[in-house]
């Protein structure tokens, strides 16, 4: 049975690199068919983001809860993710997104700011009670040319990961 | 088959509380009879951790990256862990734990300081390679009359998460 | 003469308890008549946010970057900053708040999230280049009737830091 | 009437490049006899860094607690600062540093840990009551042919940060 998959892109931008990038993690770790994907392009929801209620957000804030893996990938403003991607998250209650596998996305112009998704997005998705399997990705901007091979790499790197979790999740307690 | 698990205690002080809370975690998350498991109580090995090279601190280090389960427990020490777990951990080369499942275990004296374990052991595990199935494990060190209880809750939540990335896992290219 | 002081509420609703804290703070810390205090409620801004380029929000920027001293107050969302807070500092190019003196403070439900301002909006504000005289402040939202007091306790350590750090400012090179 | 400054390496090697940094950014940022200064290469301690209690590290300890500035300056060791200087610092009671301007240094092959000094060791200096003067100072080992240009602009970030929190210091209560 095919798995959810959500990409949520916090670029206040719409159709950003970013999303590419983003896109093409998606491909380059899951087998084609295997997965039923949806893009959350934040850039097209900014007008409701701070409303509450909002039927709109609520009901992408379900679709990404309801994810078997969601991507979160962000542009990098001022050393971290965006108040855009912040301010979607935000909505969640407390450990909304229990039980998602989530993979945090860093674009930036140089290796500046390259710790970003490991030591600030990581950790937010982890306090939602989502879980990651590795460090995050961070994709210098500048490297589009590139985007075949660096994302491949960073996608054996989770597969790998995912691979050796399934090991330990064997011998768990029923 | 059984995994290979393994604790590494960073308390300057042996045979910690917080070493009880780690051999509790790993007996309420796996099966009984599933897994071989080794402590390493790093006051044991204070002379050595800066020698260089040790054969004593290589056969740890070689112990701990070859597990399939490790948890990392520390007492808080100014917010986060401690110099010693640290110093354990600097004697890897980059990425020297990769592939190993880990889980960042802090106790304290109050909540000041429980986002520790989440944001600031968490990070250098992966920054490791490690895949950290979660948020960080806090524990209220008062509380040892709850022991059991607290930590079946977070071992049943670690338990739940293996689960869900068994499922991605399905769905990864080979 | 008189410095110039501002009041950053990052809570998306208006009048929050967040705002008295900040306001009791500056209170505490400040001689009566010594500064000029602007308060900037980002609840009464959300249509405008996202919005570029936009006069409204330009003004505010501009207004904290020349203040003598600013502070950031937000209610704790997810172990965090709001992503309204964020994306208000996310309008400032690289550098924005140099030479700022800013002091981050968060609220929350209980002592859980208690690290926030000092690791995650300290280095955000550091990152933008304003000087943070100390740890963040971190008030329990249920404390209101202790407000005076412990505002005084986290006022007074302020000042003391500033005090000290003229006598280093002595000793700098011209 | 000279300020007291301390230097504090963390680098188990002694006589490192980061410890080189460190003496040239104190030469950079204050004037020539205006200070004393001491430096601690801990290198030279590790033999005693676990014993408790400890004469001589006491008396380190104590050394940099009085001083007016103390630089931590550590290689980047698994992107963050080393277990040895953290060893240093786990020996401090909580708010042990009070009132220290610290500024944070971390040394690294690339840009990759950047964000080191300012995400992970300002806040730990923060948490120990010291008061760090704007972001931290990250050298790029490769660049020691550009050090003197480099940490000049450094120091005299660090200068005008001083000299700007020293207006704010005036309108503090007495």
């Amino acid at each position: 049975m095919a798995i959810t998959v959500t990409i949520v892109v916090g670029n206040p931008k719409p159709r950003s690199r970013t999303r590419i990038v983003a896109e093409t993690l998606v491909q380059k770790l899951l087998e084609p068919g295997s997965y039923d994907l949806e893009v959350i392009d934040l850039a097209d929801h900014t007008a409701e983001i701070f409303a509450w209620p909002s039927d709109e957000l609520a009901a992408l804030n379900a679709r990404v809860a309801g994810s078997d893996l969601a991507v979160f990938a962000s542009p990098t403003y001022k050393a971290t993710y965006t108040g855009l991607l912040k301010a979607f998250l935000d909505r969640y209650p407390a450990n909304g997104l229990a039980g998602v596998t989530a993979i945090p996305v860093h674009t930036g112009g140089d290796l500046t700011h390259a710790m970003g998704p490991t030591v600030t997005l990581a950790p937010l998705l982890a306090e939602l009670g989502a879980i990651v399997p590795g460090r995050g990705f961070y994709f210098v901007a500048g490297q589009m040319d590139r985007l075949d091979e660096l994302v491949e790499a960073a996608a054996a790197e989770y597969a790998a990961n995912l691979a050796r979790l399934a090991t330990v999740a064997g011998s768990v307690r029923s």
